[in-house]
């Protein structure tokens, strides 16, 4: 696993999300790495994101799964192309679908571990499956369609 | 429309919830309302749960599709049963899965509404479909399927 996250290699515009924004003082500040050919990230659920007393919301484990896997996603791009992250033309990916199936319970008192894998790549469109584990229980599973930000949605693309 | 929401008729065990728990202090509180035969929600986002800078951050939608959905399952069952909201036993549904398509983005400075239909409906299991419209115009289609709580997730069933 490296140091810098996926996320923190992402540009200012592309910073500030609630889930993975290394700008957005008020997000969740969802994290990734690599770790071999999968993507892990790993995430402290506040004590107020319950659904119930004791387990995780499901919006919450949404949100992870969500960001987990565009930031996968891009990294993944990145390594297709043999480029390091962060370098330009930037790589970013947006969410087209999402699908969670909730399998059981997600402890509020336990860390979410994460592992993401790539179904299909292709370079506008990425399926990204993610596993969530907590407590060493198979809690969620999810699946993303990400595909590639749209200029319309990148300020000063003129300066690309 | 009634002034009391689906979700203000949730017992206490079942307002913790960070999405739409009126005892969760940081929580969205998300509220959901009858419309004739559909359910609607509408939501203001705050500035900081953008996605990109002006847009609405997706875990954000899933998370307010997720609420309207179990909320609207559960109105719809007392309904089915001829039972005011809020009469015990207590009617509570929570999420098997959660699918969501963003079809475009939604801006962050409109209220978002949500309106949901029952696409199948049997006692222990509820297919809700969502539409969420921003600004006149559809931004995310959701589709969730709600379980009817499980016993070992309600505190103090003893009580009931």
């Amino acid at each position: 696993m490296t140091l810098k996250a996926f996320q923190d290699y992402y540009e200012d515009h592309s910073s500030q999300c609630y889930g993975c924004g290394r700008l957005n003082q008020h997000g969740l500040k969802i994290k990734s790495h690599w770790d071999g050919d999968e993507s892990v990230c790993r995430f402290n659920p506040h004590p107020y994101h319950t659904a119930m007393a004791g387990y995780v919301y499901g919006g919450l484990i949404a949100s992870v799964i969500d960001c987990h896997s565009t930031g996968t996603a891009a990294a993944y791009a990145y390594r297709q192309a043999g480029r390091e992250q962060g370098t330009k033309p930037e790589l970013r990916y947006v969410t087209a679908s999402l699908h969670v199936d909730y399998i059981q319970p997600t402890p509020i008192d336990a860390t979410m571990e994460l592992r993401a894998n790539i179904k299909e790549f292709k370079a506008r469109k990425v399926i990204i499956q993610v596993t969530l584990t907590s407590s060493n229980r198979i809690c969620a599973k999810g699946e993303v369609v990400a595909v590639l930000m749209p200029d319309d949605l990148k300020p000063n693309s003129a300066e690309r």
